[in-house]
């Protein structure tokens, strides 16, 4: 069956961001230009243009902006997202005639002017040319609006003339009145793409963050009393004067009381014992209600509060699970999975039990229900002024129900981050950041070796990953004690942070057991803390003298003040001749920084740097300054080859600003292009 | 909005092959085994299960064949293409509750044997498990058939009297149940993927085949006679025991005669100068007309018959533009371009006029009648007995309408072959061949140097770009003398046609101009010949001495005895370290061929090949025999690194039939699995 219109003759494909051929949005960040490329051409010589066209969800109009060849029939354009929420963009274009009469023209006007003898048949030519040329701007000044209409018109009527008295125009008097043609194409030739692709824009906390996690229980200062949000209020100046952004709580909710776990997942609890924040529901109420011991509503408003007045955004938990005493059980009894016996089946990763929780039961008849309540929680906290949430083992819930649910929320706020605590097989945690989680926990914790690192993040901080993937690194969590951290002391610590903290525009610590040092594991070859705060109050000394919090917070510091840590796009590596030395580069604009970094937890480790220079932007006889933010040290760097040594029991790495020298013919980095997906 | 059915829990996405997220089909030969992949998983650690659903357009059963793990979340299954034309296929996936029972119980089972008491709880564990898995069992027996049902219905009953009698299970007692639950799923919670995947079976000829192109004008061995369709059909018993299966003809039809060029593109014609075959049309009759001179319909017919009868195709050149005198040009003068002064615009790429070509205008506001005109053509000439068609220049052509134009003449006869004669950028190349081409002409010619060729056929020669193109190699043509051919002397074709034959499953030559190394350009640094057959009869000693007609003879002979040179998709390359030699080789089942090739027209080189063995399927240790099939010289070759030494105006290559020697511990090549793009 013939097309409605077969005259349609230029193909556009292969456009670019797009994630699973337009079934899900890509991701940018508000204040981004989205540069949108594609390849496009037709059949034979003939020249196209086309226009990007563009829409925020809840604008009526779709503005549009021309296209620019690149080479070997690709196009690009760009357009700025000025407003956070759903936006779609696509592609059209058109046979350009008058830009083809036009190259045409230039041709038979060169020819003419190099030809031995002006015979008859070329005489004619441009004239000719000249009468073909004027149909073309008539029809366009007929499609034209004001100003452009008058010009065509006008210089469509100098053509006829210059062509009624053989005059010939200069080659490049009409290059200009290209794109004032393509303004107003025939449409009815031209082809649209055929999906308006999605792209999603979150604001800039979702880009770059720097998170601290904490227990409230633990937060009294009196070893004698349960910590509340009031003591997790008093801790907030501090936390801020680190350089935090995000303050993250684990679930604040009632804990529930059967088959409670006492310290170190004792399957039996003693009286007193407060249990895991995660089995979730009691008595007092479920993933809306507050463990009465932490403080009311309104304490939490409060602490919200001022947190925000400290620059802080609170994060909560959101773990949906039940203990068997949540409201849910009894008032939903279909939402949980039921035994042939009638019990309730609880968590089981056989042999293994956990009692304690009932996993909600995605293919409940009740779905509807269950996906409303679940989708009214985050709504709840978010009416109480939570903003971001981290969502435990997301990718133990359906992934349909995820995509509904945070496209729900962002209908109504846009500005909602979800970060998803998954740390699964590598398809199901890129499946849930397509299905709309903001940021993602990834393998970082257990990428240790500079190759492994390296590989690693060459795959999560580029395309098409980085279209719809934000990694959050944590050096550890309540759940995750690294064996490089129990065995490599100190200097461990310092180095997973410095990583994070550099490799990541966004990360985070548990704390106060990074900063202190907390290293014991709950046995021999175990990821869990021994005494860990899931299971029981601790009391920290926050301000012990081996605090790592002078550095973090320096650290945090540099991140603020350097707009290179910002994003991650820019991430590159550049190669050294010990293996023990990871260095790696980002940038943003002229802002242009290099870590050096021993991974060595013990021995001193040296080596020469191979600098990427043209990656950099330096000269290859260019000097340079490098300045370690972390002590304050220049150095002065000449040419690709530069040596480091770095001693892990006082500093494992150099973290340096780059900054050429005046000086010589190059007194500023060579600007080098943006990547699309990064904001300067 | 909530979707209708919220538990369809697994995802399904990345499925290959697909073309353009399945805007155009992708391409098999018939009886293909077509394997399938792609990413299958869900939420949570429950198992998965799912079908390649498959099937071709004219039959009403869709069979399905059960997914299986490779790994990673990948999946893959297979089904053999037993007819041409157009099939569709699908997957679908489901959780696998039985498996994941199953796998549960196996746990529980090991468990108990290993635990050190049989507490009470544990005690109930298994009894409870079998009553769960009855459930599923009785399930799946009212969804299932036949035995199926009876003998999932019996284990239901076997399950339950264990649970009752407190009995265990023997642990893979229900691992054959897996599979037989799995074709009976609860589709209401399966998810099916979104689309249904186009796939384009052709013969096998599309895969495999060696055209011979010449001028019938040329083919009379009077000199004085213009040659005829008889000429040709005395030369087809020759040119079919050379080994060539397609026999394909310039355009035969009337010639026109206004601005006819003369010999060597001369833009005046003497009186009974032939004129160009590709200036279509005169007062005799357009594009189903047959030019009077080469015969009549019936001597066309005859030479198909003739043809066919030595194992061999006939090929139409299809070109659509007209000669002046076409009757296209009165009868539909809406279907070209008119100019200002009412003249009807000739082919141009300014300045060069090309007066005697009229170019078809795919913006005719008629184009519908266009378009069913140039179908029509196709079909004529399929009528008369012609199943493969050389397009010329389809890329002047609208994309659109290839697409439209294949397909319609597909759907009435998939077993046509059209090869598209594109010499233009690649995305243009490439969107031909997505539009339906089965064929293309490469960029072959001008690749030279073994990096480039290296370069070029592992991008042409693996997926993505083997879902849809499929490259037909030419040393010459009629168009194009490359200068390897003008200045390499004898060793020049003999190194081109060994390369076509050897690199590309699809190759042909223009002949005799090939064979009898014609090799004089029309001037310096052009790539016409000098006297082209484009606008003179040319005489052609067929039988003189120096014609490489006996080393194509044998090329062929080989190509026909070795299925490894009849796909393209095994191609490998291997190292060598003197850069003028290049290496690969082509394997299909147990025939595995290695070409060594020097290619230096002049010299002889000599080198080191470093055989990936591996690839090979040859053991470290292994001996193996090395055939020259172009001398019948056996070599006997150990490891990895063997030795070459190529004089070219001998024969500048091997081409070695790989065979390893029996003793030792390997008595045959490894089995390599044989990439899904290519029939065994």
């Amino acid at each position: 069956m013939k097309p409605v219109e077969g005259r349609k003759r230029v193909i556009i494909e292969d456009i670019e961001p797009q994630v699973n051929c337009g079934r899900y949005p890509s991701k940018r960040i508000l204040g981004d230009s989205v540069s949108v490329t594609a390849a496009i051409f037709a059949d034979g010589h003939d020249h196209v243009a086309g226009r990007l066209l563009f829409r925020h969800e809840k604008d009526r109009a779709t503005p549009s902006t021309a296209i620019v060849p690149l080479t070997n029939d690709l196009w690009s354009a760009a357009f700025v997202v000025d407003k956070p929420g759903m936006w779609h963009y696509t592609l059209e274009a058109w046979i350009d005639h008058f830009g083809t009469w036009h190259a045409d023209l230039k041709k038979r006007l060169a020819a003419q002017e190099n030809a031995a003898t002006d015979s008859d048949s070329t005489s004619q030519d441009i004239p000719l040319a000249l009468r073909t040329g004027a149909v073309l701007l008539g029809e366009a000044a007929a499609r034209a609006k004001g100003a452009d209409a008058k010009l065509l018109a006008k210089t469509q009527a100098t053509v006829e003339q210059m062509a009624d008295q053989r005059t010939n125009p200069d080659g490049d008097e009409f290059d200009r009145l290209i794109e004032i043609v393509n303004r107003y194409p025939d449409l009815n030739f031209a082809t649209r793409y055929d999906q308006k692709l999605p792209l999603w824009v979150d604001r800039e906390r979702a880009r770059f963050s720097t998170w601290y996690e904490l227990f409230p229980r633990s937060a009294s200062t009196d070893p004698s009393r349960h910590g509340t949000f009031a003591d997790v209020e008093a801790l907030v100046p501090e936390i801020a004067a680190m350089g935090f952004d995000v303050l993250y709580l684990p679930p604040i909710h009632p804990i529930g009381e059967a088959f409670r776990k006492g310290p170190n997942n004792n399957v039996v609890a003693s009286p007193g014992d407060p249990g895991s924040p995660w089995a979730i529901g009691s008595k007092d109420g479920g993933h809306t209600a507050i463990h009465q011991q932490l403080g009311t509503s309104a304490d939490f408003e409060h602490l919200v509060s001022i947190a925000r007045a400290h620059d802080m955004e609170l994060a909560l938990d959101i773990a949906f699970q039940c203990s068997p005493d949540h409201p849910w059980v009894t008032e939903h009894p279909d939402w949980f999975v039921k035994r042939p016996d009638g019990s309730i089946q609880y968590a089981e990763n056989p042999p293994k039990k956990y009692q304690d929780i009932y996993p909600l039961n995605f293919e409940s008849p009740d779905w509807r229900a269950l996906w409303q309540a679940l989708h009214d929680v985050f709504d709840y906290w978010i009416r109480q002024g939570v903003q971001i949430f981290r969502v435990d083992n997301p990718h133990t819930k359906a992934l349909p129900f995820w995509e509904w649910c945070i496209s729900e929320i962002h209908k109504k706020d846009p500005g909602v981050i979800f970060l998803a605590e998954a740390f699964t097989r590598p398809h199901v945690m890129y499946s849930l950041a397509k299905a709309g989680f903001t940021q993602s926990y990834t393998y970082f914790t257990w990428r240790n070796t500079g190759a492994e690192l390296q590989q690693y993040f060459e795959e999560i901080t580029k395309p098409p990953i980085t279209n719809f993937f934000r990694p959050n690194l944590w050096p550890n969590t309540p759940d995750i004690l690294h064996a490089t951290l129990q065995n490599g002391g100190r200097a461990g610590f310092m180095q997973r942070v410095i990583l994070a903290a550099t490799l990541g525009a966004n990360y985070g610590i548990y704390g106060p057991a990074f900063e202190l040092g907390e290293n014991r594991p709950a046995k021999h070859g175990s990821e869990e803390y021994l005494n860990s705060e899931k299971y029981e109050i601790r009391r920290w000394d926050r301000s012990a003298n081996h605090s790592l919090a002078p550095l973090i917070s320096r650290l945090n510091q540099i991140r603020r003040e350097n707009p290179a840590l910002q994003s991650d796009g820019s991430l590159h590596f550049h190669p050294v001749d010990n293996p023990h030395i990871l260095c790696y580069s980002k940038r943003s604009a002229d802002n242009l920084l290099l870590v050096a970094i021993n991974l060595d937890p013990v021995q001193e480790q040296a080596g020469w740097i191979d600098l990427d220079l043209k990656h950099l932007g330096i000269g290859h006889g260019q000097s340079f300054d490098v300045e370690d933010l972390l002590t304050g040290i220049h150095y002065h760097w000449h040419g690709r080859s530069n040596y480091v040594a770095l001693r892990p029991e006082v500093l494992p790495a150099h973290v340096f600003r780059v900054t050429p020298e005046s000086g010589g013919d190059a007194t500023k980095l060579t600007a080098v292009p943006a990547q699309a997906e990064t904001t300067e």
